[in-house]
């Protein structure tokens, strides 16, 4: 890794200005039926046509966040439109309950079973109405934050294949994601909202997920009461999915002024980490097992690439707002298997998925769940927060060639 | 591969009775709440308790077959029953929608959605019902049977989470299932019930799913018109799935005496076998797709247990009934793939779960989907079959060494 912070600073800013938001720009947006692409090989040509809600969303949250936070670029804001007039035409039924998915025109393929495609919304239009300060997109994040509330005791529905009161889990993702919604959507709600919800999901995650008798480690899901359960389920650990989390958690805790939240937050990280590492080939597990019995997941051992860039994010966080020197040892490690192993170097855009070896197993650029969202928000707040420690924090950027020089 | 017929008969006879039927018996009963443990691990321990109907039923199956077809053997007919009392008592709803999965003491966890939990409950009961003479049983596989029959247009009925009328999709999996289920199932079912099933599932899956316009290929979905369709659905390619498929429809024509049937199946076997080879490590992929884009499964590349070992089933009764010699030459690599690769020369019974190399992915004996079913199937299937080449066709006994010196 390069070790002077102003080469760092500007290798990041450049991947996402001159080569991961271009490859998106001219590759993804569907001019004809509106909406993007996503399904886009190692060169940037479509090879499915299909428009998955939760990558409509996310797309349209990342361009329009970009326009709010970097610069007034029409081109991003146009191409951010464009994604939410088609959600706005074709991503619900009508009464904000999102599709997974729909045809390339528009209509409905897969139902709208799945929460995050109702989350992904909130962000896209919360964000879109902030740039464009139409108050018809603020009203769709607003609709669909309610719904979402509605349903958090159970998210799937009618689709949920669970039978009732046997073994009653609850799942780490959805109060995960909704202490990053509470924030991107904070200038849509009123402070007793905010202050509700935000205190209720951390309670979740920090509380009943992450468990002092595994000495702090993060499982994705435990009982309603609480306790663990010795099965595929509560047995599975998503080490990239929890370190995630914990940079969500750092932003919350750095908005409300909790540095001691901050501080748990970045030393899970930094266990589940270590806790994911391969140690024999480099890189962090996809899935594992608590009690290391075969996962159920047959793709459990590969390497992907949104594991590696939200560790990236939580652990330069983690040393820009605590100092902890073993956080940039790790951003240094993350940085050197990322960039080696997912960036394209002869293509644009980086690659998903990699085999234990870190070999690339698929050599698409989006897919139906990679679209433009890890690859280029991970650059924007990686970049954002070296920035950050050069002009806020000039003792820990004066320090930093220190440190990685002893690893 | 030992080409002497006699020696290569007993390596399948001696290691389904001394290795891979022991394994189950000893370590899958559970003799306090009944049924079956199917989670084993390397060494047949038990690492979860959980119960899947698939597997379940799956092993009352196996273990009353084998009674009915090769030896009376009570402790076969024990274990059988006490599989099929749990299933009976907790694996329905009391209306024969059969769940997916109870917990060890067969509470419902898994809602009935997967009609496959209804095929193998219904094989499960018809090769009891043989075994016992217990009327009851018998009637639980004819209604059941029933039950399919009514949900073939929905199977997965209220959990379908595709939009009705968007792009109405056939699966091949349950017509391929059926058509090996008439045949279980044929001493329970009225000629004209037998005639009509048997004519319409062989029309689907060698009508519908084989397709001239890709040389013979068998895809997994096609559009309920018949025309295939570009979509990852559409383009999924299975090749383990369709081979297996090859043998039942050489059942079928061998009962209906239709050689033609089993010369079409014979044909196909190959072309499948041969497109879903890996000719760089060896093994034959999970999942394809039929353009070469990348797949949604990112296990596509592993090489699973059943899928090489349905095509040694295949591949021995399309020689056996054809006398194709290619047949014979790819029985042989299959062969060597699978005694090398998926026995474990250790501990008893095959691992599973390869990854493309080769190399253990999980040291499983048996998890949610593997249990005692395709391995000892196929070493009695082929047994079988290379018995019936020594007795009934001494002619292709006689040219055996001499195909195979030439590979």
């Amino acid at each position: 890794m390069q070790t002077d912070l102003n080469k760092l600073i500007e290798q990041y800013r450049s991947e996402l200005y001159d080569n991961v938001l271009p490859f998106w720009l001219e590759n993804s947006i569907d001019n004809e039926f509106g909406g993007y692409f996503t399904c886009l090989d190692r060169e940037g040509k479509v090879f499915d046509t299909d428009k998955f809600i939760w990558l409509q969303g996310r797309e349209v949250w990342l361009l329009s966040m970009l326009y709010n936070n970097v610069e007034k670029r029409q081109e991003w804001l146009d191409a951010a439109v464009k994604g939410g007039e088609f959600l706005k035409k074709y991503g619900h039924d009508g009464d904000f309950n999102w599709y997974f998915s729909t045809t390339r025109e528009g209509k409905p393929l897969v139902e709208p079973y799945n929460i995050f495609s109702y989350t992904f919304a909130t962000m896209a239009f919360g964000q879109l109405a902030k740039a464009t300060g139409n108050k018809e997109y603020e009203e769709i994040a607003r609709k669909t934050w309610d719904r979402i509330l509605s349903k958090t005791d159970n998210p799937k529905g009618k689709w949920n294949k669970l039978h009732p009161g046997t073994r009653p889990l609850k799942n780490f993702a959805l109060p995960m994601i909704l202490c990053n919604l509470v924030l991107e959507i904070q200038h849509l709600l009123d402070d007793s909202m905010l202050k509700t919800t935000t205190d209720a999901f951390l309670k979740e995650v920090m509380g009943d997920f992450m468990r002092p008798e595994l000495g702090g480690l993060v499982v994705e899901n435990v009982m309603q009461d609480g306790t663990l359960c010795d099965c595929f389920e509560g047995r599975h650990m998503n080490p990239g999915h929890a370190i995630e989390a914990m940079w969500f958690i750092m932003d919350l805790g750095k908005k409300l002024g909790r540095p001691e939240l901050i501080e748990k937050a970045k030393d899970t990280a930094l266990l589940m980490a270590e806790y994911g590492w391969d140690k024999e080939f480099g890189g962090i597990f996809y899935f594992m097992d608590l009690k290391g019995c075969p996962p159920q997941e047959l793709e459990w051992d590969q390497k992907l690439w949104w594991v590696h860039i939200e560790t990236l994010i939580s652990m330069i966080k983690g040393y820009a707002l605590t100092g902890d020197e073993r956080c940039l040892r790790w951003f240094e490690r993350i940085h050197d298997y990322t960039w080696e192993h997912f960036k394209d170097h002869e293509y644009r855009e980086w690659f998903g998925y990699l085999n234990r070896r870190g070999e690339v197993l698929m050599p698409l650029k989006g897919g139906k769940w990679k679209g433009c969202f890890h690859v280029p928000r991970g650059l924007y707040q990686v970049w954002q927060t070296l920035e950050y420690i050069r002009s806020e924090r000039p003792d820990l950027a004066a320090k930093m060639p220190e440190i990685l020089k002893t690893v």
